[in-house]
């Protein structure tokens, strides 16, 4: 019987554990701002990683950062009426520029200091950058812009969870202008391509890339594509959005230019994002009774030393052992970049500092005592492989310079595994279903973790679409996309209304 | 007589030349939203740059960083009186956290959803910080903390200028806690240090790092430090701080620990940061009448192709060979990291491009026609030795592969012009001076550009300081620091009191 180091396991109670994996591993808190946390050093630095990696990708398909206002204009949000409507319930309002004395010792907006306009805090850029796109885009020559922001957006969640729904979080919103709804539907779909390469390359997340049903297009949107992963307890966490959004903006924002044949035309726009939440993908996926496992891609130290240390004579030998060992790995490359080694200083018992590692997850974890001095070797603990048949902690004896040699190669096996244990658990909770009967079954159970249906449907729209999202609804589901590539030769019944199916499509419970 | 590319010159119109360096340059643009800028691809690469490089620093120095919420709630800043005081007339409240429809077909803040207790956005983060430290901090074994945040901030200016003086900018602040006042105080003076070098040796910018007088510290501080920088037209950008608080904020936020005789202390704490502002002082610094000079470090491009291309058969071997160009200039290695090269494949004239780039300020623009690769050559233009003596374009055709083996040893030299221009130019605008007569001489001219005195004071504080500051104020002046690294040994008399100096310090008009 293995004694793990949370108090709650994923088994009793997910939501709970999701909750002390976030405290335990020091990722995020609450911050004493309803809805705001605080995002610590291992949580914001596997966020740099992650910004740093999909930065990467997104400059090389031609994209440009700028940065836009955080405040928006009422009015920029009047101009788009349908847009409004998806987020009209949930905005900060700056309403006043001013504080000033109570006169009981405290602070009170200043009457006299109340903008003539109020400014929303943004909740996504649409509006504002499409002004800009507004104003640089007058030819087929200015044609296509494409550019990104990364910032922080604020939508006012009643119910909040850290990572997953919070009503600050960071993210990045590409924006791209197109001088024909061909190219603009390529830009969507290769940037979704982008989110699925990202997730399974670099977050080890197995997801499905698929366009959302109507009933869940961003407002304003065309058509909206998500990428889907999979939760350890079987929900669906929505990854990441790409919006094909036509010429919806660029009507309400005027973006014109004059074509080649000097005809004024409206561009075709697109809008895609990922965000903070993704940690809690990340989180979900790979965490463990244990605490967090961090894919090596996007852990902010792939291998942690922690000294044994006395406080007697033997330290500085050992500390200084650790420095050349930390020295080394930094010389080898694995997935493509020097292994980023920390050697953990911190005044504390190095059995807590080992247990700290495991729940934030450090990918390998290194001990090494005046023994391993004396021998030339390391203590190796993997944090995919933790403990032994026994049960006891696998902390594995290795020659310190043949564990230098076979780092890279242990960090490329550990993020493989990563993925391999989540795509064939994804895999197998994916159900093809005929009948609505086995919907029914499938999610009866309250206590189960059912996974996602794979249905054909008909893909109504208006009213009959209504009705299948109420009929998903009465059982807590949705439906999350319908998978790309699919070849149109799988034909059968739709399983809502009976009619002949056009397409498959995933159902589930989701975040 | 050289036609500039500008149509104000620096000497005509210092004021009018800046705005148009940021719009000629494509660095950012008004966003229609007050106060609030557009931070356009090239200045937002640029300050991509300065993040990157600075984000070394700071982490190489020991620091993780964070986040923490835009919003601060109103109490928050009524429990620390002196940190509001210096605030608390410039500050974006949001007060309701929905809109409605206002029945005329716009939208209003919903009244029903008012919040009980304003939140400020954050115009800097020592508040919030500091409650989480108190969270964190218990344990002498705890302390140093030592976090930094990238951020967008917001004061509400009356008066607004682009990168200067915005209601929004983005910044990095620093900030830590530490068990004793000298590893507060040391911590402060290296985070300024970083700073200096950084500015000095990645803007180029030569600076003057030294403490503020008491009257332009902080608000809350016990100290605060600058690096100011000198522009063109003689006045001073102050372009980094870094501030000692003492224990001011740890007593008002509850910072305390247990020492290691298990006594409870109050935590000593630092705050520093630098701001999107420093753009400002490196187009005030380098740029000249044909717009912006980007010191090389932080050029987002450092080398720029222009194909000539002529609408004919040449033009596919013509972009061959400059993708060839770019590939191997990637692969040289100049100022620490391999050179980024930009093939401008842009539908526009190549002549247009041209004089595009040099107004960006890109350090070396190439151009590439048919005769170029006819001869195995290219044409290189050099933006800090734009202009021939008889005032043609200083375009000189070299060798391909010997311009390849010397563009690293070019963006150095560029990189140390530039540095050593503005050197030369401050240290030639800073005039020691006894009298005050002669500072109101130095002053009088009201269409000159002075420079700074450097005078003896006898650093009064109170009334006496307060009477400095207004004699000061009549000529437009400022105490800009007292340099770091004074002797004590320089006596004399003070300039404005005629008792013993103590020290000097630095006196300019300012930005």
């Amino acid at each position: 019987m293995i004694k793990h180091a949370l108090s709650v396991t994923r088994e009793a109670d997910f939501a709970a554990w999701y909750q002390s994996v976030i405290s335990e591993a020091d990722l995020a808190e609450e911050s004493g701002v309803r809805g705001c946390m605080v995002i610590r050093p291992w949580g914001y630095g596997i966020w740099e990683r992650i910004q740093r990696l999909l930065d990467d990708r997104i400059k090389a398909t031609g994209h440009e950062n700028c940065y836009f206002p955080l405040f928006i204009p009422l009015s920029y949000f009047e101009k788009e009426a349908e847009h409004v409507d998806g987020f009209a319930k949930e905005m900060a309002v700056v309403t006043h520029h001013r504080l000033i004395a109570d006169g009981n010792g405290g602070l009170t907006p200043d009457p006299s200091a109340k903008l003539e306009e109020p400014l929303v805090v943004r909740p996504t850029s649409e509006t504002v950058i499409g002004t800009a796109f507004a104003r640089w885009v007058q030819s087929w020559r200015d044609l296509p812009v494409l550019i990104n922001q990364w910032a922080n957006v604020v939508r006012w969640e009643m119910r909040t969870r850290m990572f997953l729904r919070t009503a600050e979080f960071l993210w990045q919103e590409g924006h791209t202008a197109h001088a024909t709804a061909d190219e603009a539907r390529e830009e969507t779909l290769k940037m979704l391509e982008v989110y699925r390469e990202f997730a399974q390359g670099c977050l080890a997340l197995p997801v499905v890339a698929g366009e959302k049903p109507e009933n869940e297009r961003f407002p304003g949107a065309v058509a909206t594509y998500s990428i889907e992963a999979m939760m350890q307890d079987g929900k669906a966490l929505q990854a990441g959005t790409s919006h094909f959004l036509g010429t919806n903006f660029a009507h309400a924002q005027n973006i014109r230019f004059q074509n080649a044949e000097g005809e004024l035309d409206y561009a075709n726009t697109t809008s895609w994002g990922v965000s903070t939440r993704m940690i809690g993908g990340v989180i979900m996926t790979h965490g463990d009774d244990d605490g967090l496992r961090v894919p090596p891609r996007i852990a902010p130290w792939q291998v942690v030393i922690v000294p044994m240390l006395r406080d007697n004579d033997e330290d500085a030998a050992i500390v200084d052992y650790c420095k050349a060992l930390q020295a080394d790995l930094a010389k080898q490359m694995a997935l493509g970049e020097p292994i980023r080694a920390l050697l953990d200083l911190k005044p504390a018992k190095a059995a807590t500092k080992r247990w700290g590692w495991v729940k934030k997850g450090a990918p390998i974890v290194i001990e090494v005592g005046g023994r391993d001095v004396a021998g030339g070797n390391v203590s190796v603990i993997r944090r995919t492989a933790l403990y032994r048949e026994d049960g006891k902690l696998n902390s594995a004896i290795l020659p310190r310079d043949a564990f230098v040699g076979e780092a890279a190669a242990m960090l490329e096996a550990i993020q493989g595994d990563l993925f391999e244990q989540a795509e064939t658990r994804m895999k197998a909770a994916i159900a093809p279903i005929d009948d609505w009967a086995d919907i029914e079954r499938m999610f009866a159970e309250t206590g189960g973790r059912p996974g996602w249906a794979d249905v054909r449907w008909s893909k109504p729209t208006g009213e009959a679409l209504e009705k299948v999202v109420e009929r998903l609804k009465a059982l807590k589901l949705t439906i999350r996309n319908a998978p790309l590539g699919q070849t149109g030769t799988d034909t059968g019944a739709c399983i809502f209304t009976g009619e002949p199916a056009v397409e498959r499509v995933l159902i589930g419970r989701s975040y």
